[in-house]
């Protein structure tokens, strides 16, 4: 399915200030990019850089003072994988590829060293795999509240447990947190989300799981407000720390993002129940 | 019913060290305590002194260095009311009396302004009243594990929630926070508990609530290792910060307390489901 | 010295809501209360209650649906006890009074047990008594900035040592904290604060110290904002979870409470740098 | 200069249980392994995998029940570049290589984000480069104790500096975390640590400054336990959660485990003030 995806970042500075820009789709195995362009005011020098372990697209720019404009648009073709979720498992620990560890751990907004307690008690009964994963969602869905303004940059997993209110990052962390704390692994997601109301940056998250075809990264979305396959991945890392779509490096005043995506040609009944494998 | 209740705690000092202890039954509506001996190593001077607020005896010692003793013994006559617990409701916030406004605030290990979120979405639908915190209790009961060593003195409600596990000081603080997250006054109960095994301190709670004679403190044991009517109360507080059995000022080594307590005469069937008052 | 001091608080209600308040200058010691006057819209009825243990009153209203405004003034007359710093000890927790211990123990937002190795590590070496406590305010002065909308009702001194931020109720907290982490009893003060700017309702803190004439609590303003020797008390409390002005049991939106303090007659040069003892 | 390094742990297991292990030396510029063996019991099958982004190698092993050992023994030459101190700068957050950016997020145990108003007040005005990341250690000299027992495997850097008591885990920790909240790279580093005494595996930590020869990681010992020119890199991670000697996945009794090093032929005067750089 083709999707136009794009975003436009606008900034007011007092002085040049370096920008770490996280906003270009991902090139994988599901997602071809055709058409593209990154455009900025006064056409700025610009650096890029793919990260070998997550193939997320860096841009860097030393925006000057004044007024800063990015707009970003591409079209993508997204083909992901549709698995029956009865035939999706999940991997014993000791049986992981090497590279897939690191999301096992803990990191700074994802405690799962802290709520391993509380995701045994809860989840341990369930059937492990897909239907885990899924039951962890589920929970969430019934004992969160997506509220807006409910949380800010310095939330984590452990505060929304006990807040039982949050956004998309917030919901994706405890997600995360969750799955970790059972042994799976499990890692962050920043995307443009097809039908998300209103359109904006989106957090989902990707659970290692074990489909017909092997081991694979399987995407979730624990908020449920956009279709789990018409997710376009901008980054993956181990939380929202490692995937901000705008770092600057000083003082600015930013404007509300713009953000879109819209369907091209024929769109289908595009919400699923399928296990949709993302990638490797 | 009659109880013989009592303990020993013993202590080694390096030089001479101030105790404040609290360990003596509290005399109540529904407590009568008979023959009473507090004995102390070498009959050191003592001083002793009632809170008006709570009627919990504390007594201090300036211990010598050397060997300690203090070795208290009583009979205590528990008469508590059982009420139907159908018959026991809530209190509206605008009608508490006064003096019972500070066990509706957070306390240093019961921080219900955390959990309210938590609080309301879980308990929010049980009926009011008397099986709102007995169904605090199950709740407790069925998600936390009861587990010697799983906590320590700087353990609070909100990482037992988290943790999932605890002992009576653990349990009794959070079924506090959650009974104040749902606006229903509570506080923390150091007593001597009948048929606790193995006999030591034991940690309760009260709640205010409505009886069918009016307002009262109608007492739980959220670890339901003990008769709730086989209680007998040393000291309230708002949380355990305020009733240690013992407080030394210094450096010490002690012997692990010996605690004991016994019915006298006839014992009765005494573990219940009534709603147990246990005060004004 | 003589003070005209009030306040008015308007609320907007959608239903009756009950609320408690707590604005009236405590009678004490050193204060002594002319003219008062507490007016309420429509002359709606009201309960009053004096804490025994703190002298703080009371007052209960059942607020109607619609527009609701208290308005309280008062004349005081102030005449602390300037003692020489250099007079003021410490007092062993061996001797102190019973009915002051409570005032060691932490507290929701004052979790001394949590910062006694850095406040041991940080205030062991300074001179005990009263310069001790103010070597306290000093270092909070040094080391947080004041710094309005930097925290919220859920602030605690924890969060205020390492956010180095906070408004007069973070910097209270903090010092109460380090007071008793240090031994040194310690309790949170609701104040009408002469030369406070802009005026609003303050929060200072009180410790228990020697001075000339026995064990008696000494006021202090972490924040600086005051002059000592001009501070009405209007509640003390363990921290500010039991000193709230206004405590509404509903939902309400209010108007930014209007605060006054006027000094009547000769003003000498109140700012000092005695030791202000203010109660027993 | 020429090191012996080696461990042996050991093990005993009810059950068939998979180990990752990472306690082999890495390659890097300034670390050539000569001589290497590792040995498990009952020369069991192994897993090895080098991780591209930090070279850490890690070994797995399916162990089965009974009793387990792995023994490494390595012979390594050691060429770190000593600079001198004041040629060595920080590195403006805008240039950056990008792939050290993800040692300036905040991780697990090390929340740079909640440090940084204490950071920026406490070493804002040192001078920036070398000098500041050896004030920061200076800092956590003074300001903590080092003490067996006095931390968990939950501790963070935030625990830390509440407690200021902790292990060469949490020294690191806090170092790191006060690096990134002043904007300097920075990463945790396990090692083989020559005349650490007694011989354990150690922490330490790198920064990432411009030096002579361009930016590159230097290496700090916050414990000031061992010799900076004396550490031998096992593995590097964002925190602790990432750089375990042993992750077991299932129950096991551990042993003790011996670790050791010591220097072959000239031991020179290694203790050094010189800034020393590890790598790129």
């Amino acid at each position: 399915m083709e999707f136009r995806v794009g975003c436009e970042l606008s900034y007011r500075l007092q002085q040049p200030t370096p920008f770490l820009f996280n906003v270009e789709v991902a090139q994988t195995a599901i997602q071809t990019i055709g058409h593209e362009a990154l455009t900025l005011t006064a056409g700025l020098p610009r650096e890029t850089w793919m990260q070998p372990e997550s193939n997320n697209r860096y841009l860097r720019v030393m925006a000057p003072a004044g007024a800063f404009t990015l707009r970003y648009e591409a079209t993508v073709s997204l083909t992901p994988t549709l698995d029956d979720p009865a035939s999706v498992a999940e991997v014993p620990a000791g049986e992981l590829p090497f590279d897939v560890y690191p999301h096992l751990y803990p990191s700074r907004y994802c405690q799962a060293d802290r709520l391993t307690p509380f995701a045994q008690r809860t989840f341990g009964a369930l059937p492990p795999g897909y239907a885990r994963v899924n039951g962890i969602c589920n929970w969430i869905h019934d004992h969160v509240d997506y509220q807006a303004g409910s949380s800010d940059a310095q939330s984590s997993a452990m505060d929304t447990i006990l807040q039982r209110a949050g956004v998309c990052r917030d919901f994706s962390h405890l997600a995360i947190t969750l799955c970790r704390a059972m042994g799976i692994p499990a890692r962050y997601v920043s995307a443009y989300a097809w039908r998300l109301d209103p359109p904006d940056f989106h957090a989902v998250f990707e659970a290692w799981l074990q489909g017909p075809a092997g081991g694979a990264w399987y995407v979730f979305d624990a908020t449920r407000k956009a279709a789990p396959d018409g997710l376009i991945r901008i980054g993956v890392g181990r939380d929202a720390a490692e995937v901000a779509f705008a770092s600057p490096f000083g003082a600015f005043e930013a404007e509300k993002p713009k953000v879109w995506i819209e369907a091209v040609g024929n769109t289908g009944a595009l919400i699923t129940t399928a296990a949709v494998r993302v990638a490797r």
